[in-house]
């Protein structure tokens, strides 16, 4: 493949002229002679000559190359997060290497490694549901790559992290909710474990507080895909005491609960009030339109970026030790009132 | 950021033996004496030494890492060819670089050099709506990089494809409206230049053929997003000769149909039948669910990286001359019917 790619060396041959006089010639250098450089820079356009970037960044041992480790690429929100890391990166003159963990710990600790191998100037990373162990990314930062974690992170590590605003944003969503007559609001997250979850009930518990709502826990479910909204909603439609309004973990499980009220023959928003959280396709497609918390995940993907880049530029200076303190970005959500709530 | 990066330089210095020695115990050669193997191998373990693969391949004059440009990152489809490729890619031993081009020329060209400097062994691409020039991908091709393309192809140069079978998708979600008892079908396409709209417009057509049913150009729209649907759907309810069946160039224009017939009070399916094309998120968001023609994103992805995979071990064989046929792979549709027909 690469028998047509022709090098410095082949044309200082093929035109019987030194290495450095080519070099310096296809830098356009005023020490060679008007002539020279034409005939050189001629030459090179004819024959595809391409300065070959990996062997420049051999010799100042950099690549311009960063790696996002991204959990799933099939996944509105990480899309719209590398779309953000790319834009940014391709601003700055960096490529980007993308791998996907596929939520796996060992194919993440893989990739970590190939990441290093293939000297990348850093990396940006969300973490496997799986990984619970982080000797990988403490090993990149020993060895001097900077890395950056967005949306999950990683607590035992003592580097930047890029988060959404998830407890404000489930704080405003049912405070909306609250102020729009709802009193009995059911809560839908993910596993219990999960920051997200947490920080998203906390949310809902605290909006709740805030306006002397007695909690029922009978009203806090696990429950974070349409398909397992659609199985569980009809039954607490139909139980005492039915709530009258949902607050879902993220668009899907709201389009569940949508669903399945519509199959029950329960008017929304008129009997029940649903937000969810994310807007992506999913909550434009619905009728009517979800009420949902926006996060934004471009947003995410450039801050992540702007936070490595500054910290590679750093390490690049070789000031030594760390002189600037932790930074960690939360980026603000925004409640979008639609069809679903009053 | 390089400074705690040993090399095997380092490793020999520190331990007083020659670099030769070095690499060949780092690779557990039993021509190094079992001691001076496990002396080199804790050595570099300790002080995290990593086998420099840019240095590596370049000294093969190849990096294992393919070049992939998508149109725009925020996308389902394009999101889940990504995914095939990342899978396919990372089970062979390679590492993707992931540019997008947002649908700008200009910015297409830049990548392509981009990566052609990165010296990548591969491209696999799909042209911005914008590209209508292909030099920078003959340059590519030229000086021995193989390029593949996928979904927006490039008719132009002479290189392998993999596109969704887009005709055979649209004659069958026509096919089954008319089985279903639709004769006044709507269809509403993209810009009429691109191959897409041609070839689903021409499944279209052919279906009405088949089955003695006269086309009605009044009923062939250019339309393919939610907005557009809900803004010219009303109108043609409330003409005369009313249309019994839509079919949509993608889900997001049949959902768009979806609301604007709910607005109008109109019964989807008993009145009017809707199918979309794509079944990405949207499709099972809508009450009820779209029916829709599946095109299959991970296997188009995994195809294009199997044949760019071929295309490099032929070109690393270096047996000169091209000695297989281009090949084109068209990856099915399937009919996925929900909701929305009868």
């Amino acid at each position: 493949m690469a028998s047509t790619t022709i090098t410095i060396k082949d044309i200082a041959r093929a035109l019987g002229v030194s290495i450095s006089t080519v070099s310096r010639a296809l830098k356009n250098n005023p020490d060679i002679s008007a002539e020279t450089r034409k005939l050189v820079n001629d030459y090179a356009r004819k024959h595809h000559y391409k300065p070959n970037a990996m062997a420049a960044s051999l010799r100042s041992n950099r690549s311009n190359t960063i790696g996002v480790i991204v959990p799933q690429l099939v996944h509105h929100f990480f899309s719209c997060v590398l779309s953000g890391i790319e834009r940014k990166a391709s601003q700055a003159g960096y490529t980007i290497l993308v791998a996907q963990s596929t939520e796996s710990y060992e194919e993440e600790v893989r990739i970590v490694h190939q990441f290093q191998e293939s000297r990348v100037c850093g990396v940006i990373a969300s973490l496997a549901k799986e990984t619970s162990h982080y000797e990988h990314y403490q090993e990149l930062i020993t060895s001097g790559i900077p890395v950056v974690f967005y949306d999950r992170i990683c607590t035992g590590i003592k580097t930047e992290r890029v988060v959404v605003d998830d407890y404000a944003g489930a704080f405003a969503a049912v405070e909306y909710l609250i102020q729009t007559g709802c009193k009995r609001i059911c809560f839908f997250g993910a596993d219990p474990h999960l920051e997200i979850t947490k920080n998203r009930k906390n949310g809902y518990l605290d909006a709740l507080h805030r306006y002397h709502i007695p909690v029922d826990e009978s009203l806090i479910k696990t429950c974070d895909t349409r398909q397992k909204a659609m199985a569980i909603t009809p039954d607490i439609l139909e139980g005492e005491n039915r709530p009258d309004a949902f607050f879902a973990i993220n668009d899907a499980t709201a389009a569940g609960i949508l669903f399945a009220c519509k199959l029950t023959g329960i008017k929304v928003p008129e009997e029940v009030s649903i937000c969810g959280f994310s807007d992506g396709m999913i909550a434009q497609s619905t009728y009517p339109k979800l009420t949902t918390v926006e996060q934004h995940g471009e947003e995410v993907g450039a801050s992540a970026f702007d936070i490595l880049h500054e910290k590679i530029e750093d390490a690049e200076k070789g000031e030594g030790a760390p002189a600037r303190n932790i930074k960690n970005r939360i980026v603000r959500t925004n409640l979008i009132v639609r069809g679903t709530t009053k």
